[in-house]
């Protein structure tokens, strides 16, 4: 049934739709016009930079499991509580707790120099000292799995491979192997550490963390990223044909289990309760960085979306529940739990979304939706074209954390940024604030109140994807 | 005398230059022709970027007084040496030695969470255990001065102002003070430590060091700069309204005196030898970066333009004196003592310039020459002009090594750089190779030795400055 006192409420103007034939309309007419008018007022009046500002002035880094993530959850909380949630609440999670050491690197020879390095995630301590060894460069993860163990054993191995920069960010699945498959090939090839190229687009002195596979791993060598800079270095020593020794040392503590928190704030459903949309972003950031791009931009556009839509005199026909994952760096644990929690309820589950590539604008609208419901998103399409938004393709998981329910058979949808500059801070200290247009938070507000709005007021559902179980 | 077998030899086809009144007339059409062909082939040949590169990999940092300065001076003996100069050699120089300790600071209250922050040059360590207090706010260095000392003991100065971005770098002045003699302030009024807002132009996690008076302060206190996030982080905590405790903590150390370097190479004059062109560059670099940008690129610059008159089939009628000056950056320690040590020769100095202002194209030709001889800067512009080089002033000192000269009524020119990104590196770890492009490179060659042969070429000499003793 059309929520015509709502309609009514909003609406200023007649809006031109394209027509629809009955069967294809899963959005009315007016349903459109009340998103466009949502859309309208985000665009002018939609404060999400002040929410990603507050987390990362008064939080800060949070990495999972510390003091830091604590916090973060409490203001959270907090912020959702004043933001006009009919219900917040915190689900824990279980993560692995690991402490960054101070890290040192330095060319010995031929040409000694200090060089800037970080320790990946979960990376193991070098002994007391240090280790220094020589340098073997591969082209590429794959290069080093086809090594010959004998010319790794005892050396650093050293992957250095460039990342493309592109808008969609498709140059990060080519070069992120090195990081996460890479120390576990150089253990078992002997190798004394491995040592990559940041995975980043950038050319400034900052290494790049993030997260490699490391459980299951026998007595993991240590693993550092080299800022893009110093990875050139070290290219041109070894370009220069005498053998390359450099020195590492990280002293990287390992803490055990600990527990995190999902923190979800719900806009209950005026008809339809059980049935919900999830918006989501992750609360977790990596730990040199404030986390402003990656995610603390995400968190705020989604807290924004759903503060505004409770400002509506009536709520939407189903629950919008906005998830903040813990975790997600160290692996979608948050998400990955919440599903394994949640499992009987994924079907209840109309879509879900996230936003997490930083703060660009949204550019593209892609669905993971069942192939018979693709009207649908074209009638979408009539409320986002005017914020510059192209249609995109129905291949998409929704995101990294959504993926996890997509997995599982959930309708997933992405409003896609424009990541052309996301990978030059990406896990790096300079993840801060000044790395945000409020212009572009405005955009990205007023795409996903008008998806989300559409998503939780249309007639019928989705259903499942054909991959549920 | 015109050098008409030089001329004949490198005169491809008459150039269109401008008439000039004979008595105006410093520069032949004939000379001019031949800066015009050197200037070419430079703009197409010249590799001074191979010669930063080599600087950059084989040596990098160089503070003065340390082993790296001590590889630099040998780097640039024996290159210039490979170079072709009739005579290379250094004039030992005493500096003052600084070891930079680690470095850490953070925000303890009310949003406890880490800082970006690096040592100012000479800057004292903390007490063990560090510096724990709260922060005073100051727009500028004059607040600071004009501070009651009641307001601000026992706490740690803040001194929290913006500099403004142009091509000129003129935005350094007004700011520059704060880290210049900030501490002294800080130090006299009681202050527990000095921290600033670095002295730069970029919105990147690196903190800006440089020099500093502290001669003479009794009991300094430490010096620290923020990088532009971490400002913006502290400021936008002091709006809060509460009172914002940082701890900080820095275990540097000062070494007592050592020696240094001024390294030298000439191009013995045909004619003339005791007359002397001077084009410098600094060799020494601050310890964070790999010193590219300041000032391996003037290093190249100037050492690739008299690589390139050597190769002529005769010298110029003077010497052309390549002077790469030792400790510039702990306050022109180099330029001061060759000038002490050379003073009964400054009037044999014809003209003197340095390069040093990063990498970008020669936009603008400055000069500091006597009143009556700037119809010989009119005719170079006929050669500079079309590298893109408009006539500037007649007040330039030629830059920070060159002012010492000029002082004493040495005349001066500057081949002005565009500065706009200059200061986003400046004294940062980020000061590395891949911030300079290669064609800039060529530009300023050409713009070098087109003015350096002109200088050493022309028929009478500029004189000597009215400031002269």
């Amino acid at each position: 049934m059309l929520n015509k006192k709502l309609a009514a409420c909003l609406l200023a103007a007649a809006l031109p739709f394209a027509a629809f034939a009955a069967n294809d309309a899963a959005l009315s007419k007016e349903q459109l016009e009340v998103a466009s008018k949502l859309r309208d007022q985000a665009l002018e009046k939609s404060d999400a930079y002040s929410l990603v500002e507050s987390l990362t002035v008064e939080v800060g880094p949070r990495f999972p499991g510390t003091e830091g993530d604590v916090r973060a959850v409490a203001w959270a909380t907090e912020k959702m509580q004043a933001l006009g949630f009919d219900r917040v609440y915190t689900e824990q999670i279980d993560v692995h707790r690991w402490r960054r050491g101070h890290v040192h690197a330095e060319v010995v020879a031929p040409y000694p120099q200090p060089l800037v390095a970080t320790s990946l995630g979960y990376s193991a301590a070098t002994p007391k000292g240090g280790i220094t060894a020589e340098i073997v460069e591969f082209a590429d993860v794959q290069a080093l799995e086809a090594a010959d163990p004998e010319t790794v054993k005892g050396k650093i191995a050293f992957i250095n491979k460039r990342m493309v920069r592109t808008r969609t960010g498709e140059g990060y699945g080519p070069v992120v192997g090195a990081r996460s498959r890479g120390m576990r090939i150089a253990t078992e090839k002997g190798a004394a550490a491995l040592v990559i190229r940041s995975v980043g687009t950038d050319s400034d002195r900052f290494a790049h963390t993030g997260m490699m596979a490391f459980t299951g791993v026998d007595n993991p060598v240590p693993a550092l990223a080299l800022s893009a800079p110093d990875a050139n270095l070290v290219e041109a020593m070894l370009k220069r044909g005498k053998p390359v020794e450099i020195k590492i040392s990280a002293d990287n503590e390992m803490l055990g289990d600990g527990p995190s928190f999902n923190v979800i704030g719900e806009l209950r459903g005026r008809e339809k309760p059980d049935e919900v949309v999830i918006i989501g972003a992750h609360l977790d950031s990596w730990d040199e960085g404030t986390g402003a791009l990656d995610d603390g931009a995400g968190v705020a556009i989604v807290m924004e979306t759903a503060r505004l839509l409770a400002q509506l005199p009536e709520r939407p026909r189903r629950t919008v529940r906005v998830i903040l994952f813990g975790a997600e760096e160290i692996g979608l644990v948050g998400a990955k739990q919440y599903v394994e929690a949640h499992k009987d309820e994924l079907d209840k589950i109309v879509a879900i979304s996230e936003s997490d590539f930083g703060a660009g604008k949204v550019w593209r609208f892609d669905t993971g939706f069942p192939e018979g419901k693709l009207g649908l998103a074209d009638q979408m399409m009539q409320v986002l074209a005017p914020l510059g938004i192209e249609r995109g393709n129905n291949k998409s998981s929704g995101g990294p954390d959504s993926s996890v329910f997509y997995a599982q058979g959930v309708p997933a949808f992405r409003l896609y940024q424009d990541g052309s500059d996301y990978f030059d801070y990406h896990h790096t200290p300079n993840d801060t604030l000044d790395k945000i247009d409020p212009e572009n938070m405005k955009q990205n507000v007023a795409a996903w109140i008008a998806a989300t709005y559409l998503l939780a007021e249309m007639e019928e559902t989705l259903g499942q994807l054909p991959t549920a179980k």
